[in-house]
């Protein structure tokens, strides 16, 4: 059973949006995957999100760049929390993509992560997964100690190293 | 038979896009005037946009604000040309609304005006219908003749007056 | 058994978060709502977030301005999900608070709001919890309906009494 | 008959404007491309303005960068509706440009499209002439439905892949 | 004989822009002060511009909000230095007149103020006028000394009185 | 003596700039408190800042609007640490301020602070004393705690009342 | 004699700089280019500033990146006109030094031109001096020409080649 | 002894910070260099800052970028002067890695340098122990002195060459 699914407005915006199936997938989460964009396809916007419940889906990634509307519009048509991914833009770097996600209307929100925040869209998800689910939970506990793990060898590295070092063998 | 539709997200939205309304008043021109909410009424966003050309709009002037979906929600779903109003909002000063208006992606345009900028969007859409139209081009002649000597008279009298007389005169 | 904490980094926030509350009433949803600040009270905010799961909390709700800390620094210490809301702030008009809260690096993830988006907060968790809950998911259908409603029923009305009378008695 | 005037302030503009023609093309719509520098041909400016609507023109569209002046002082010399594109720049990323084309006061309207959305304007323009040309409209409906399909198709092709032979294959 | 002329763009500007009458009257500068909308008057805008060196003028001061194309076109239209005038909106507090001002293309500069800096306008049209007037450069001289005497003994009752009596008494 | 210098650019930050002297007073650490301006009194810029150490003082806390040159200049001529205060301005809330005075060149650092962060400003000062101070480390401790105190406080006076009470009594 | 003073923060600056000496060299004006840095050199920017008028300069044009303090101060210390020339920056892109060169205080104007305006900021220099000098006006407006005639001739390839020769030919 | 703490949030900020270490290097300064992730090494957050002051450091330089949260929590548990670098980011530019950093709360200042400004982190750190160490003060007047020479220098050399010889040779 899918529990999360993860749409973007354009096939460019895919080798962002990837890093949340990567990371679905390193916590063994079934997902769904598909192209769905606000404006080039507002039948199937309509269709999916409506949809989304009955397909047995608990949250839903949509990532989207510009004029941003794709999570927006997917949460006013269904009950299933919806996260949005505002995508880098040429021109304003996200800035726009940012401002059409996050700033929804009283009635209608949208969580919004950091600009091309795929991967943490996706561990936002576990996250709200993981409040109904123990398994999950201990598996975000335990890449929560790896996140740690990692960072405090790599500081022991680096004292014992020095900067010059580091820089040379590990950066 | 009405011309031009007049949507906005909410009533709060009303004073500002009421000079849209009046303009078109103005210039004898029949329109519709109605709230549609991209979020909270996406069921009437599809209908209305759907049957607007059937209805026999030309042109759809669409003011909203934040993460303003509205006006380019619109544009997907109809080939009527459509003209956004970014409303100012309390926290962004309406930069959310004209970023999520005028940044649409290849193959849905949106007409987008100033901030606030209802009256123009009035304008623009009569100018769209005076192309095809000559005595409403006059009107427009007419029209921009009256800013301007509005704009000479002032002068004039600033310089009669001086800025000390004028400003307790006149501002 | 309290679903949702609500905290905020100071009193002077507690208006906008109060939102918050009123909506997570409305909606029959036990909470608990705490002054937590992460530059004022950092021992607190450690205790706070590490014994929340425990606590029985499923999602954590988190305002702050400014430099605003708390809503991600929650994060790092819980594996639940963590909605910040940026509030608006004197000189920056929060902008400063969105982009300390919304721009989290990968691996620690914060739902983000729109700046002074409590009310939306609180419906984001609720959409996280009726996920998982029947009940609470008709309740944001009906919810939905009425939102739907009451703009339908405000644009009959415009329709019917035109742009100055509207303003005149409904605004 | 040329119906769409497209004018750029510069010839280091022509390879964004460029895309208008295309689109026009596509469409087998006639146009008119030339140079016109508010700035440096100040003389042209006027007298391509204000022969424009009697040289047979519906809409001018007009690209320009940094503090862009062109598309709002052609919309000052003319009835006809004016599609301002404003160009991306190498300090400010288009932002002046944005500003100084869709911040138009009341009266002298601009229909602004975003930041280097020159394949817009073109749609734009084909928007308003289609709304009195049937054939033109049908075009637009079969476009719209070439977009639609095309998104469809790639979707199809991501969930029958995944999405690393999609990025390997087609991006 | 007229060394200075003032314009703005609309009467609105005046209040502002009678700052810089102000200290040109404190300088004894004879100045021409005129409306002179780019928009809403072009034809005079152009005349005024292509006559200002024939009329005596050696410096303009134009200021101007929003899309804020007057300073640039005067500059345009004359070999006269031309200062610009940033004038505060109400949307995006001035930032859209200071970009549509300041970020001239090569070859028609536009020596521009801080937003609603229109009493430093006039000081640096007497400072222009002051390289070529040795009794201007004395003024200048003393007006310098004045500023620098008047905040040292501000300073000196600042210090004197402590801040506290200062702020009740002086501010 | 002396230990820390306060300086401003206009008499008008005071009402700002007293917040550093009402800190240092608690603390009870003495301070000179004087007007310096950058542009209009550059003479006394160097004097002040030349004899700055001699003069005795440790740190330098100076606060300035818009193109807020007072901080950087001051630095640049003493080795003293200089703490720079951006005041918040009319026309861009500061950020003009913050960028003119935290953008500094490397080898001419300037302790920025948060625009109108005069109260922090001198707590900075005091804790880059106390680092040498054991008497001014326990009163910067004390302060923290009570800092911590009065939010816990906060805090249980909030869990006991609910929101509505607290909003009605303490704010 | 030489009438124009370049100076700039750092020897980084030259690049860009070197286009305002371009320009004088055309024009056949004397000028002295000089690196002062505000924050590196303060004794040379006293005694630069205080001896341009008595050198015979009778404008200065300034560059400065980042806090771009030398135009500002510069201005504060002489009554020569200064023109400022903000630097693009590798963070900001030049923002920073917009805010800090254009938002001076009342009472010291600086002239600002774009981002990397260096050029223009020579032309406006030449202006100044050719409101006092009728060669040099008449070598302006025949700058003016060939600016207008290279536009001309461009827009003539244009409509002759089309735009896909001409962008293969001519950029 | 080590008297300064340089910590980071990632490894990928060392290329810049390990500048800090330079300067300190070339002052013969002892420090400590370490990974500190607010988010990822919370604990280790709370014992590096609890301990630093025991640990005999007078003052802690923290780079972070994004959501940077690291400078401030660390000045929350501490009561050493905490100097903070906000890190240029992917997306903004370091602009949310500032607003995070220099935006605190009254009581808990960070003292805020330059995005990528960490030499000058280190420069600042020198000068707060310099108020209390004569020795490091003089090292700081020839630092001072050394960047005032190379200025100088670097100006009689383009005054001799002129600007192309200078780009070609020196640039």
């Amino acid at each position: 059973m899918k529990q999360v699914g993860i749409i973007m407005g354009s096939d460019s915006d895919l080798p962002i949006m990837s890093e949340s199936a990567k990371i679905l997938d390193n916590f063994g989460i079934n997902y769904d995957l598909q192209i769905v964009s606000a404006h080039r396809t507002p039948d199937k916007l309509y269709s999916y999100s409506k949809e989304a419940k009955k397909n047995g889906l608990k949250v839903i990634i949509a990532g989207a760049g510009g004029a941003a509307h794709l999570p927006g519009m997917v949460a006013s048509l269904t009950t299933l929390p919806v996260i949005g991914v505002p995508i880098k833009t040429a021109t304003l770097q996200g800035l726009d993509s940012l401002y059409s996600i996050v700033q929804m209307p009283k009635g209608i929100p949208v969580a919004t992560v950091a600009i091309n925040g795929s991967a943490n869209a996706a561990l936002l998800a576990i996250k709200m997964l993981a409040s109904f689910d123990d398994d999950l939970s201990h598996k975000l506990e335990k890449y929560k100690l790896e996140l740690e793990n990692t960072v405090l060898k790599k500081s022991n590295t680096l004292e014992k190293l020095g900067y010059s070092l580091y820089i040379d063998g590990y950066l």
